[in-house]
C-alpha cells in the first residue's frame, strides 16, 4: 500500500509500504478515506535529521473498517468510523477518567510497528477503545468536520476545558493556526462572552471572527500583553488558550491571565521550563493541559457537528490526494494552507 | 508600642515604634494578644541585607479591637478578632469571587505604613472586609488553632484546594512544616485517602501521623520519588501539595503527580522557572496555587476548629513573649521549634 514516509526535515515522500494487516485480536484494519496534516507534524518538517528509513507520518484520519480481530466488538467491517489520535483501550483507570491520553496501553500511530494515518489502511489497536461509528456516509458534506475530531477539535475543546472556560468569561486565544482557531469555537460553545484572539493572519482571523471571536490583538510581546489587558478592564483573560508551543507564546499566556485565572496549554511545548513562577504565583494562576484525550472527547462533540452547531472543518482550507501529500506539508509550513486534508 | 523590628539577615530585635492609630476611616486598631513567626519570615532571616531602619515584622495576630474608624461596621471595640495574612476589602471583583490575596486595596502588613503583626498593636486597613470577629474569649484554649486560620490552616487548604484534593484520593504532601503539617489536615479534612508526607524530621512525622499521615517518605530526590510511586500503584498521587517552595521540592512535587493530576503550590518560590515543563505537559499535569485567600477560607474553617473536628494549633510546639520573639527566630531558623507563637 501506498503511505506518507518524512526522511528529513522538508522531505516528504509517497511510499510503498507493507500493508496494513490484523496482528492483535484487538486490531481492526481501516481503508483510510480522509485523512489531515497536523500542524505538529511541521515540528519534524522543519527540524528532523536526514535517515534512510524515514518515519511513517499522520495520526488524525476517517476510513471504513477492512477487517477486526476476534475480540472487537464494537464495530464491524464496513462501519465508517473516526480515530482520535491515540489509540487507548477504554478500560484502563486513566480511560475510564476521560484521560484516554494516558492510556495504560495506548500509543501513537507512526510508531512501534502501528501504521501512519496518512496511507491507504491503517491497522488500529485497541479498536474498542480507540474508534468511534460515525452515523453518516463516507463522502458526507460533512467530512472535514468530522476529522477535526480526530485530533484539533479536541484539543481545542482541552485548551477550553483545561483553562476553566465557563458562560460569561472573558478567554484569549494565543495562536491563530488551526487548534487556536478550534479554540475559538470551543470556547464559544461552553458560554464565554468575549473571545480574544491573538493572531496575525487576515485569512485565520476572519475565520475566527466568523467562530465567534470578538476581539482581536494583532500586536506581539509586550504590546500584545497592553492590548489584552486594555480589553478586559486592566486584569486579563480569565481563560487563556495556549495553541502554539513556543516560550514566547506561553509567556504572553502568562502575562495576559487575570489573577485567579488558568491557562490551558495544548500547544507541544519545546522549552523544558515553565517562565514566569513567580508571578503566575503571586497570580494565583492555573496552567493545565497537555495531549487532548481527544478520544474521551468525541461522545460531547460530534452531536454538535452532526447537527451543525460547530463548523471546525473550515479550518481545512486545502484539499490534496494523497500523492499530493508533499506538497501539502509544504503550504502549510509556508503557511498558504491553514490545515489540509487528504482525501483519497 | 514596642514591635519586632528586622534589621537584617539574623538579627531581630524589640523596638519602640510610633503607636498604631486610626489613619483611614476603614481602619481599626487591634492591641494584639497572640501573634506567631511564620515560615516566611526565615527567608529575611536567612539573606536580609543589613540596614539601619529595619523592617517591621509579622502577619499573624489575634487581638482585641482598640478602635474603629467612622466606616467600620463588622466589629466594634472590646471585639476579639483574628486577622489574615494579607489585607482585603472584602467588597472587590477579586473578593467577591473569593482570592482575597488579589484585593484590588489589600496588601500586607508591614509594608507601606502599616504595621506588622508581631507588635502590642496593629492598625489594620479595610477592617470590615479583612478582620473576623472570634466567639469567644482572649485566652480560650483554642487560640493557638485560631491562631493558624491568619496564615498556616488557610495556606495548608489553599495547597489542597489547588492540588483538588478529593474523596478516597492519594495525596502527597511535600514539606513537613508547619503549612505541610497543615496540608496532611486539609486533605484528611477533604476526604483523601491515602495521605502521603514527604519530610525528615522524627518529631514533625509523628504529628504528621496524628494529623491524619497515612504513610511517610524520608528519602529525597530520586528515591523519594520511587518511594510514592511504589506507594501509589506506580502511578503518584492525584494531589501533591508543595509546601517548601524550593527548586528541588517543587521538581519532586512535579514528579510525583499522577497523570492527570495536579500540583497545589504554597511554598513561596525563589526560582524564576518551573522545571519538568514537557513532563507535566505529556502527563497532563494542572499546577495551580499562590498566596492562599486565608481570608475567604475563615468561614469554612472556623467552625472545625471551634468544634475541635480539627488541632491546626498544635503546630505550635514553642510559646514566648514579645521581648523573646529574637530567639524564637532563632529556634524556628535551627529548626529546634516547628514553629513558634507570641503571647503577649
Amino acid at each position: 500500500m501506498r503511505a506518507t514516509v518524512m526522511f528529513g526535515a522538508g522531505d516528504v515522500r509517497i511510499e510503498t509500504v507493507p500493508d496494513a494487516r490484523l496482528i492483535e485480536p484487538t486490531d481492526a484494519v481501516v481503508h483510510v478515506t480522509r485523512a489531515a496534516i497536523c500542524g505538529s507534524d511541521l515540528w519534524p518538517y522543519k527540524t528532523m535529521e536526514h535517515g534512510e528509513t524515514g518515519r511513517r507520518m499522520g495520526h488524525e484520519f476517517i476510513g471504513v473498517v477492512d477487517a477486526v480481530g476476534a475480540e472487537v466488538g464494537a464495530m464491524k467491517v464496513g462501519d465508517l468510523v473516526v480515530a482520535p489520535f491515540l489509540y487507548s483501550d477504554g478500560s484502563c483507570v486513566f480511560c475510564r477518567e476521560g484521560l484516554t491520553s494516558a492510556c495504560l496501553h495506548g500509543g501513537r500511530y507512526g510508531f512501534d510497528g502501528v501504521d501512519g494515518g496518512q496511507g491507504e489502511a491503517v491497522r488500529v489497536p485497541q479498536a474498542d477503545g480507540t474508534l468511534v461509528v460515525l452515523p453518516v456516509g463516507k463522502d458526507d458534506a460533512l467530512m472535514p468536520s468530522l476529522l477535526t475530531l480526530s485530533d484539533v477539535m479536541g484539543t481545542g475543546h482541552h485548551a477550553a476545558r483545561s483553562a476553566k472556560v465557563g458562560p460569561g468569561q472573558s478567554v484569549a486565544v494565543v495562536g491563530d493556526g488551526a487548534v487556536g482557531l478550534c479554540g475559538v469555537i470551543a470556547a464559544r460553545r461552553l458560554g464565554a462572552e468575549q473571545i480574544i484572539l491573538l493572531g496575525h493572519h487576515p485569512d485565520r482571523i476572519a475565520l475566527a471572527q466568523e467562530f465567534g471571536a470578538t476581539d482581536i490583538v494583532s500586536e506581539r510581546g509586550d504590546e500584545a500583553v497592553e492590548h489584552v489587558r486594555a480589553l478586559t478592564n486592566g486584569f486579563g483573560a480569565h481563560s487563556v488558550l495556549e495553541c502554539v508551543g513556543l516560550e514566547q507564546s506561553l509567556l504572553t499566556a502568562l502575562n495576559i491571565v487575570r489573577p485567579g485565572g488558568a491557562v490551558g496549554r495544548v500547544g507541544i511545548p519545546h522549552e523544558e521550563a515553565i517562565p514566569a513562577a513567580q508571578s503566575i504565583f503571586y497570580k494565583n494562576v492555573t496552567i493545565a493541559g497537555g495531549p487532548a484525550p481527544a478520544r474521551a472527547y468525541i461522545p460531547e462533540l460530534l452531536p454538535d457537528v452532526l447537527d451543525g452547531r460547530i463548523e471546525p472543518g473550515r479550518v481545512f482550507d486545502r484539499v490534496v490526494r494523497l500523492d499530493e501529500a508533499p506538497d501539502g506539508y509544504r503550504a502549510m509550513n509556508d503557511r498558504e494552507a491553514i490545515k489540509v486534508l487528504i482525501a483519497f
